[in-house]
């Protein structure tokens, strides 16, 4: 009777030290993804900081507002913005419709291969190209046609869909802040109907937490059915000094923690570092060849160049995705 | 031995019992100052649809999306919507400050109180007053404006501060609604920044949670500070066919269940319908001139004409407030 009381007591110690064992893990290592570098460390002081009841730099939840980049930042956007590529793929399908786009630049171009006349189009031609392929259908159809999109056409380099192009290290991230009662926004340049397609499966953020540039939409009946309808023209671009006013109408408070990986991000940056309190602003630099791709201060998308002279004096922390990510991207299922 | 143990499971029986009853009457009457009408168990029938896992009706979590109109559905907007009140005695504290008024319309007709004036400048002096009431001054000022003067100055009927002047029922759905996993949002004509100012305090709503008619902001940097600057002129009108768009520019789903007050509601309404599955549309009746006013088909605000007409053949439902309401407003604290 004794020896099998003692034998319980040890299995029952055993069980109580290794679930001490697991919970420490899990407290000590909330974003496996990410090297035990500095910039991890100051990430999860931040976090600690903000949610300490009773501290000094104690943030009640409902003000814990995180705002995320979306291309470069939470997935891939190089050689191209997945946007574009999606853009252009549309030309190319609905050119049977266009006879008028055989001789109409910069769709001419396009469907000839010609990228250095598009590229020479500049950002108006790009705007027709987004313009024709993004509206004159209802939301629903076109948000159809981004799901269909964006999770059958693989990446050249990853061989897999976009939407599994995403950064692993940023999802633990994600999930890390949001088990911290922060609520996780995406402020993006990007379509902001284009990025709902995905949003809630690839990062755990539903489609009214998403900030993004629109296009005017018009509340129509069409033989009895209310539909919104996608109109050719631009409605908000949420880019550069943009995201903080997309961040204003949208959100209404000012974030406390943002990252991007550009200086279009600069904005956004200075206006979450700027409030009261403790506040924290980070940068992803690429500088990954070999799992991603290195680029910078002059890239043709993603330019990182004044925030890396800016970042020291400021207190922004430059994330390297060479040193500072252990994994890029999910395993696939 | 025998007896006490009897004792001790009629005890734990009447515990189980209590427990039960307690658990129904909560479960019976989520909204006590609803009276027990037809409106108030098609309420709660239809939330008990949406959210019985496995029935025909259900719906996801994440898809239970709720809209409410605030001016007259929320909250108080007779005799004149609070906003307009708002702007009209910042006119008059303004005044010193702008000269010009003395012989410019409508201000001149509004600073003599000659309100006939102001009314026949229409929607065009109407704006007038809000671009020069609203603007011209940072985010934070403006809202530290707004909280200030809800939270202090009083309805003349009612004797409260109008951050009170909101109905208790509607409070009560909103909280039922919640504990139901759905996400509640306002979708008003207001401004989106006049509102966020008492939206959590008064419907536990978040100022994400927020959408309305706003104004043009700038990002702006001075002497080192980032500050969001309110300018003048308006960016969007979040009213009438403009709701169904201000619902997808910044919630990104169709809601199930949208709750308006007066024709300017239809269009929501009319988008919330006619989406897949069960939906409810609802239209306050201000039908109580004691508890608070009677208006409907010729009122100056919160007009209630066509809704009223279409409502049978739409099955969207009309909440008489006389009846429909046992109380209206919360108890002072």
């Amino acid at each position: 009777m004794k020896k099998s009381f003692h034998i319980f007591f040890v299995l029952i110690a055993a069980l109580g030290m290794s679930l001490i064992f697991s919970t420490s893990a899990t407290a000590a290592d909330p974003l496996p993804s990410w090297s035990d570098n500095p910039t991890k460390a100051t990430i999860i002081e931040f976090v600690q900081a903000v949610t300490r009841e009773g501290g000094k730099d104690y943030v009640l939840p409902a003000e814990r507002i995180a705002t995320f980049d979306n291309d470069g930042t939470l997935w891939v956007e190089y050689p191209m913005y997945t946007q574009v590529l999606f853009a252009f793929e549309r030309v190319k399908k609905l050119a049977p419709q266009h006879p008028e786009w055989k001789i109409k630049q910069p769709f001419k171009a396009l469907l000839e291969g010609d990228m250095k006349t598009v590229g020479a189009s500049g950002t108006k031609g790009l705007m027709e190209i987004i313009l024709a392929t993004h509206t004159g259908m209802t939301a629903t159809e076109f948000s159809e046609e981004v799901d269909k999109w964006l999770t059958t056409t693989q990446h050249p380099k990853f061989k897999r869909p976009y939407v599994e192009c995403i950064y692993k290290p940023q999802i633990e991230l994600l999930e890390y802040l949001r088990a911290n009662e922060f609520k996780t926004f995406i402020v993006s340049g990007g379509g902001i109907a284009f990025m709902r397609s995905i949003t809630e499966q690839a990062y755990g953020i539903p489609p009214e937490q998403v900030v993004g540039s629109s296009i005017v939409t018009e509340f129509q009946v069409k033989d009895g059915k209310p539909e919104l309808v996608r109109m050719p023209k631009i409605n908000f671009v949420n880019d550069k000094a943009g995201k903080p006013v997309g961040i204003y109408q949208h959100i209404g408070r000012r974030p406390i923690l943002a990252f991007g990986n550009s200086d279009s991000d600069i904005e956004m940056i200075k206006y979450t570092m700027g409030g009261k309190g403790r506040r924290l602003g980070l940068f992803v630099h690429h500088t990954d060849a070999n799992r991603e791709f290195a680029y910078d201060r002059k890239s043709h998308v993603g330019k990182l160049d004044k925030a890396l002279d800016q970042a020291d004096a400021n207190g922004w922390i430059i994330v390297d995705m060479k040193k500072d990510w252990k994994e890029v991207f999910p395993t696939r299922h």
